[in-house]
């Protein structure tokens, strides 16, 4: 089977019903979707923007192959016409993005995507759930990464990550966002990142002796990681020391793995038994339960630990699993679009964030009409014109790595860390955006809320 | 790019040095994993077994092919020889497991792989990540289809999921839980379920009058369900009203659907009025932020919904979005093994749970010894062997949906709810597989822990 994020199928019934009927309809002009969320949640202080790379290949590759037409044409109400239409449908259109590992905040567009109306919309469901998936993601790792204040952290999440694709997706944002590797084989032959790996408690229990177990690994991989708890923890370590004195020389084990227990207080004892036989260059590695609360606490409890597995918690980002992110149409046919909501504010229009910097520190975004000109940093880029990529487009992950790491060094000290502040970023709305608003909603008013 | 399901790299880089080094020390001996989850999280009273088809799909297409060998070559310290033997890899094991749909418990294997030691140890990743997910989500969507009340529930979630094979899951998992469909079109396609769809925001939109927006929608579709809160949610009932009256015979509006404000009043009143019009025929359907707690919120106060369009919180399970499962070793070349914890219960050796049933509902579950002969219905059925799918896992995925409605109409009502029963279903160790461990216990603690 081929991969289901390069299917074309991969969207909501709905965006296909729209299109055969904007088809009947004649309405191929030009739209506008902005994708952005509404809300920071009290966990957050900002978000990490991720997933255009995805996003770009499948617009790129974008076709509905012979077995999806005949799909619909059996299993759905669309017309012969229409299922032809499809069959020679590309994706033509522009695209402008946040570059990836970009800190993003409420109402800013992170991907706006420029086409004909019916390409724009079939697309709406592949670009939601990467982005989605994706800035949450990377998000939660960079708290991890944060709190680890420069520990080595690894990506072990990829047994409790939703899916396959969550996997993949949660090893290369984790490592876009700072972290080392991850644990997960195929994550390091597509994306080109490190994989790290120690060894498992079926390991230790299938030999007779954990002694044995560790004697032979040791042997067969000198820079191993040796998991000690799987009987006894500090016994564990006790045998990791006379394992040294009887290989003597030829002793290179990298670290000791904790996994269970309280980890604070026997990464103490592990450091204090291996530097009283010698072995202060063996580290201490731990995993179990870990994210960045649980970082945090270990560190100001002076563990002396050196690098972290960090599974679960940060693979389904548990404390912040989604928000409200939305892909919305702010334009068709050059006019401006909105809903009209007493709740839920938007804003009509292809638009533009300018980010502000002062003293080499971003202080407040701006944004406002694609063509304005205000003061900042343009965030929004030309990633794709005409369905190809542009240079924007084409950034490695090695690049996007350093330019996350670039951007949050230059956030305020107390929003990169885990607690909330206030007040939060500011985020304006420029004069011409908010008079764009408050004229269509006045006209939308008057023409549709008295029309039946 | 292929699926990265059917990736023999989907695992973790522990999985393939444990597996060298096993091979370099002969330890080519059949073991036994269970998979299998600790607790009970306190929004939970059970479990709905999900993912093994995917499994048996896997194991049964497992195979290292030229360029993930090139790669582990490459980047990974791997002889000749072993990747020689994995060239030729295939999986020969047997597999035996709760069929799909079958509420599970704590300490209940779910999935049992009896394989040698290389082929059991290297699907872990892959077992774990599909098993655990699918797990999560089906439980999730069988809440939510418990608290629907004999309502429609629709899965909107692929948008939100995580990843494009979490949101594939999430709609499988939803139908075996008896949702109606899903709104993803890749899993009607994939899984031969119903999909469903109705229309967004920006359709409305783009066209310059709700109203228009409607009557040609309705006319390309005539049994749509016509979403009708863009501008305010009682005027686009309103309209729906007036297009009716000017359709006449040809009128046929399936529902009308409401997503946002006050769903429950707005209901209520969107029904007054549409029943005052003469369409008692025409559903109201619901969406946003809808979940189990909600659903029950909105019946209880006495909303007239037909039926419930389910996203984000479902997908992404987000009261529980992860559980302890764990895949662990408990037999070697036919001895039992164990890990030694304070505080994590485990039993050695393979298994077999006993359902007790008494007047046609569940009552215990006795787990024992796989070759015990106790009172009860074994769960485990043989679903694989040497490699090759049984009868019992040749399961379509609505005989599945059968079977998990009759089995959950066997759990006591309680259970079924959205509280916390209390005390939670009984869940008892055979006298002979806890006197396995204490044996097993007793000669580690003599073994292992005096010995370094």
């Amino acid at each position: 089977m081929a991969d289901p994020l390069r299917s074309a199928l991969f969207n909501d019934l709905y965006e296909l019903t729209m299109a055969q009927a904007y088809a009947a309809e004649g309405m191929e002009a030009p739209a506008v979707f902005e994708l952005f969320f509404r809300e920071m949640p009290a966990q957050r202080n900002y978000f990490v923007a991720a997933g255009l790379d995805d996003v770009l290949t499948c617009l790129e590759q974008l076709r509905f192959v012979e077995d999806d037409l005949e799909y619909l044409r059996r299993d759905h109400q669309f017309s012969r016409a229409f299922l032809d239409r499809l069959r020679g449908l590309r994706f033509t259109g522009d695209v402008y993005a946040m570059p990836e590992g970009t800190p993003a905040f409420p109402n800013e567009p992170l991907v706006q995507v420029v086409a004909p109306m019916i390409e724009a919309q079939i697309v709406e469901t592949l670009v939601l759930n990467q982005v989605h998936f994706q800035t949450v993601a990377a998000t939660k790792a960079a708290r991890v990464v944060h709190a680890a204040a420069g520990r080595a952290v690894v990506d072990f999440g990829s047994r409790r990550a939703h899916g396959t694709d969550a996997a993949l997706k949660v090893a290369r944002t984790s490592y876009l966002a700072g972290a080392a590797g991850t644990s997960l084989v195929l994550a390091g032959k597509l994306y080109g990142i490190p994989v790290f790996g120690t060894l498992a408690h079926s390991y230790v229990q299938a030999h007779d002796d954990e002694w044995a177990a560790f004697e032979v690994f040791a042997r067969q991989y000198p820079n191993s990681t040796l998991l000690v708890d799987t009987y006894e923890t500090l016994q564990g370590v006790r045998k990791v020391i006379e394992l040294s004195r009887r290989l003597g020389d030829r002793f290179r084990v990298h670290a000791v793995r904790l996994d269970s227990g309280d980890i604070g207080a026997l990464a103490k004892q592990a450091r204090q038994m291996l530097d009283a036989a010698g072995l202060s260059q063996v580290q201490i590695f731990v995993s179990s339960e870990m994210d960045e609360y649980r970082i945090a606490e270990l560190l100001a409890g002076g563990a002396p630990i050196d690098g972290f597995g960090v599974g679960t918690r940060m693979a389904v980002a548990d404390d912040v699993p989604h928000i409200d992110m939305a892909y919305k149409l702010v334009a068709y046919a050059g006019a401006g679009r909105m809903k009209l909501s007493s709740h839920k504010v938007s804003y009509p229009g292809r638009k533009q964030v300018f980010r502000v910097v002062e003293q080499g520190r971003v202080v407040r975004d701006v944004i406002g009409q694609h063509d304005e000109h205000l003061a900042g940093e343009p965030l929004l880029q030309p990633v794709m014109r005409d369905g190809v990529r542009q240079p924007a487009g084409r950034v490695s992950l090695e690049d996007a790595r350093e330019h996350a790491s670039r951007e949050m060094a230059r956030l305020p000290d107390a929003m990169r860390g885990l607690d909330r502040v206030d007040p939060p970023y500011r985020v304006e709305i420029s004069a011409g955006l908010r008079s764009d608003a408050d004229n269509l909603r006045r006209a939308l008013e008057r023409s549709q809320l008295g029309s039946a």
